[in-house]
């Protein structure tokens, strides 16, 4: 694989400066960072290797390891990207480790939407929806945890009533070929916060990596409850959902979060 | 939001001098307050910032922030007004950060049933258990976990074959919307001790913070088990339980716990 | 409740010097106690204040308290008492906790059984299993895990084709209640090392602390896998597996186990 | 039970000094294998004493002790022995305790495949799909964490379309009576990198313990996932799947594994 520091997408990242204001905690840290991968260990979204995370904190950009245990991995083994020099500040002292091949997926989504995180879990439930759920999205409406969604156009979070929309792409033997089916969710979904990858799992993006882990956990809970909704032939869309425009005339993602969600 | 100091029903709460002695192990720490956000976290009960508490310890009411991770929170996130003076203590350093939407209905329940403690989780058999029974109440009877249950007009604990009762209400848009729905079970069902909302989530309330961890517990074991029963065709309500008045003539909630549970 | 210390099989408790030989690590201690209860509560055993446990080490008989979080109890809130002398060593410093409501049945099991150890939990499927079965008794074989029960017999494991059977008991208004139930157990059922109360819950009981938790830990397993092997219509008990006596022409009991389980 | 250090495949397995090399982080440590029979417990893979590991570390090879109950096992309690020497290092301290019926099935497989560690677990979802399945193997395509899995044989992992085989044996009365079946499966299946048995359990084996680790996780989670996937009637391989040789004309296992998977 060619070194990342050459990536298109990251090469056109810029440092924004807003980012850490933005934080309810402050800046993602190498130390949260290697916490976090244990926590989405034991919520079962990282087993054996899977999953990854990608995060600018300030002018850096941090990425996890490919192939490496998530829940042991240690503050030396995240790559670290200077995103104004375009250098590499750290990789894993063990050569043979190499960059989460996702890292080409979170460059593309961090420059297309502005978004500071991208998490990639491998949870059950949304490897397991996918198949039960043939269309290309998965929605559903009227849950609290909707509440818990950023819409990046109005800057404010979903209501209760509103339908979530998240797309549904086919998996593909390589994750440098989810490229363009995620650049093509990415212009024909601009609201969309989250992309589903069939019999494989889940990519959430979002302004902060507080708000991303929250939406991802939103997004989890509902992904769980729908088989169970399913399973009990409830269905997941409510007749008195708010239909949302799905082409929007034109493209304002602005990720400036003026409100905030759940209880 | 207007300054939660100002809400009514915070401004008629009284200093309970009774409240210390009834607690097995002490009041309620801000240590401990952010302790048990972590347990409620690991329970599945307050994942994407989803679920808060409200605690009396002396003098002091403590309420979780809105939108934060839960399991994160430090002591200094948490909210803490004094009930005598009717002032803040402390809030979160960050400015941005909120008291959770749910203080007012916090407020509301402790001043109409005297409980010193109300948890409300978003855990998902909470929710699903609302879309399986279209009926407004979730009653269950003949279970041990029953025998968890406090009865706050005899001041003991519900026994074995009696038929806990929990009110279920639709949700609204907003937190502040449950409001009414709320007092409305307060005033017709005064026996109960918790309130489903449906899809979203549960309110526990007591009279101590050991016994409401204790009940929300239980009712959350049976809340799961129902989900089971319902799928084997089993009746969540035995023939031969107890059916107990649903309007009591006048209104003795008492909230003196002379007995308790189980083992 | 009268005092534990009067209770007539506690009263006829011998300290069996034999006990400490058989332990694998070494006796009971209250560390050890206390991050038992810590392990029952996490693995959904003694959720709600719920389960107990009763251990004999060396003279002494340690019994949790009843109706505290248990996994929030310290040393000091353990009830021990002095086989020997008959006398309350210890009780919790807050004198309004009383002894778990099990004791009078975890003292007529340790007398008729001779075991150092009962285990009662409440774990979802020790209950749910009890409401698909509607006979008295839960039996499985052909299973790697019947390899880790203890025949109190032949002082040997049961072998992977025998037929594992648990007496299942219906449940009473109070734990004193189910003394003369249990004792009917083990009249009619010798070989029984554990019994199971509907709508309630499960006790093990075995030679030492470890023995018992293993077994509690191989039943709970084999009770989740039925109910799953109920549900896709597998039968428990396989067409050839060995049938066993039920009616021992003479009680033979000897908890000398010789041999050792699964790995 | 005969000392393990006079077992026919343990004499023949030889130093492996290119073993080292392959580690991603390094060779097992007695604190490493202690710390990961608490993480297997967790995960449900090692309760109830059961499960085991073996693991060669240079110039030793450390296997689990029999019937300890496997999340409380100190360094101490770890079986090493020299395969250089062929001689015990060390056992427990309590001479009761045997070192794991499975060391045999262990020895076997690394003779045999040139492993350097094999996990061995007890989860529920391995014991049912065993059930649910009737033919002699598990088979599944199109799951991303195929990608998860090495084949011995092309020193790669196999790719997200490829089906993974599983080969299926039964049970028997003894662990070391599995030796034969075992045999037979790296005999006549020599892609295989696991076998289930049925009514028991899983056992997994690869170049290192952190590949080995990574594999088992990866299985364990396609296991349960295919539990779901046969509940809602979805085939667990897709029509399209690459066939694979089942009987390749030369035996060229050669577990250099040159790439890696999943992120």
């Amino acid at each position: 694989m060619s070194e990342f520091i050459s990536d298109a997408n990251f090469n056109e990242l810029v440092v924004d400066t807003t980012l850490d204001n933005r934080n309810d905690e402050g800046p993602m840290t190498l130390e949260n960072f290697t916490k976090l991968m244990v926590q989405f260990y034991e919520l079962g979204w990282m087993r054996g290797s899977g999953g990854a995370m990608g995060c600018i904190s300030g002018k850096e950009l941090m990425i996890s390891p490919s192939a490496l245990q998530k829940e042991r991995i240690r503050e030396q083994d995240v790559f670290v990207y200077n995103i104004s020099e375009k250098t590499e500040v750290q990789r894993p002292p063990n050569k043979r480790i190499t960059v989460s091949s996702c890292s080409v997926l979170f460059s593309l989504i961090m420059k297309e939407t502005g978004s500071e995180c991208v998490i990639h879990t491998h949870s059950k439930s949304a490897n397991l929806i996918t198949q039960l759920i043939k269309t290309d999205s998965f929605e559903i409406s009227h849950q609290e945890y909707i509440k818990g969604i950023y819409d990046p156009f109005s800057g404010k979070t979903l209501k209760y009533s509103d339908t979530l929309s998240i797309p549904i792409i086919d998996n593909m033997p390589s994750e440098s070929q989810l490229l363009e089916p995620i650049r093509g969710v990415l212009d024909n979904h601009p609201q969309a916060i989250a992309v589903l990858v069939r019999n494989h799992g889940l990519f959430v993006w979002g302004p902060t990596w507080e708000s991303t882990k929250i939406m991802t956990e939103c997004i989890d809970y509902l992904l769980e409850l729908s088989i169970d909704m399913l399973k009990n032939n409830i269905p997941l869309v409510n007749e008195g959902a708010f239909e949302k425009e799905d082409n929007l005339s034109e493209k304002l993602r602005t990720l400036m979060f003026s409100d905030m969600a759940p209880v």
